[in-house]
């Protein structure tokens, strides 16, 4: 699949920082949750990476769930971007996590069976338990989403749905900014970043539901004059990465 | 001048809050200074105001420095408006302060005479002195405006000349989303919003040179349907606006 010729455009992506819900172990998925100070503090450390190595942007792509524009706003800050446009979208938004949205994830695994979490957490397509229609949780009461079609707008999202609903962004926004030339920034959620990363690299759905991205760590993709991977990689060695996407996956089986 | 209609329209201009040469006495302009920590906390204040009476927004125009962008980013973090859209112009930003930019207001009085530095900074048609064409203080060797053709960007701008580059803005961009109906907040610098200021209410030059505007406190426009002023107000009372309007009086004729 990865390309054998020279490489021509660069992409900076990145997973927001550490979030209130991610701290007090809720499910999150679109509800709208603010950092941690340690989430700031990814942000901040992720930005001074990039302008460390050089990076310059002319635009950058997000969702519009604050814990990904606050880390982006954190690398504009370091990296001093702030004047370059800002495009944010819900099609970038984390997997919606249906009616366990704003469940503890402790009191959800002893209350539905920690198999059924496991399913639910882990499956590449099956959803968790659906929004009911008039749940005041559901996107559709929510004034962010008001020029989305409401038949558009999830109720509950497996990992497939997910991807569905991300790559139109990727191929119609991001592809277009990429291929006019512009150095592209993506700071988005786990779940709607494994959809990008899914299909750039080819993964089989039973390697993308094992694959974890650290939060706050850029990863840069190249691409030839096609938009075909040359190659992939993040911006710290290696090593230090295992250790912290170890990390992520031991709090993610902690919290299961 | 004033429409007898109904209001049909509202939008809510605000001006960024202290600069770090604010705070330094130096002539700022184009060059791209952050906020203070009292500059921050203007922009809380004025997002807890915005909030407290109930405002929403569907989208920000600001311009493309620093100073104005963490201010609306400060509104959208105390109003919980991250998600909307925000469109950043050089068209907004503050007056291009010529060769001055960068110096400090007392040295440069010293320098060239009270007089002189009283008419370049209130005068409504005499600009300071030009920037040379191959100063790197000039806006061409700055990416930022990469995307502006280089005949279009100033070395130098009177009041006048800053009214002429921010008027299209108004028009072309801000009145075309007033006009579709969204919910608009500007925020921008002290002679950008003087020069939509001055040709909203109509004012001779003398008094939009002798019209201060103080930073950080939101100010409300209401428009009929033909886009004409039918009232404007700032959101606080107007005894402790003429306050601090003295205030923004008193430390322009102290720095002169």
């Amino acid at each position: 699949m990865e390309s054998t010729k020279e490489a021509k455009y660069k992409v900076v992506f990145a997973r927001h920082g550490q979030s209130q819900w991610n701290k007090e172990n809720r499910f999150t998925g679109w509800y709208d949750v603010g950092l941690t100070e340690q989430g700031r503090e990814e942000a901040r450390v992720a930005g001074e990476l990039l302008k460390e190595k050089g990076f310059q942007f002319d635009v950058a792509h997000t969702s519009v769930l604050k814990r990904a524009i606050l880390t982006l706003n954190g690398i504009l800050d370091a990296t001093d971007h702030h004047h370059i446009p800002v495009q944010k979208s819900w099609r970038l938004n984390e997997r919606h996590y249906g009616a366990l949205q704003g469940l503890n994830k402790a009191e959800t695994a002893e209350k539905h069976g920690e198999d059924k979490v496991h399913i639910w957490r882990r499956s590449f397509d099956i959803p968790p338990p659906s929004l009911e229609d008039d749940d005041e949780r559901h996107p559709k009461f929510d004034r962010k989403y008001s020029l989305v079609p409401k038949t558009a707008l999830p109720s509950t999202e497996s990992l497939k749905l997910t991807i569905d609903r991300v790559l139109p962004y990727w191929f119609d926004n991001i592809c277009s900014d990429i291929l006019e030339g512009k150095n592209v920034l993506v700071v988005a959620h786990g779940n709607s970043l494994r959809s990008m990363v899914k299909y750039l690299n080819n993964l089989s759905d039973e390697e993308i539901v094992g694959y974890n991205i650290p939060t706050g760590i850029p990863f840069v993709y190249e691409f030839d004059e096609d938009l075909k991977v040359v190659r992939n990689y993040y911006l710290i060695e290696e090593e230090e990465l295992k250790a912290r996407q170890e990390e992520v996956a031991n709090q993610a089986k902690k919290k299961e």
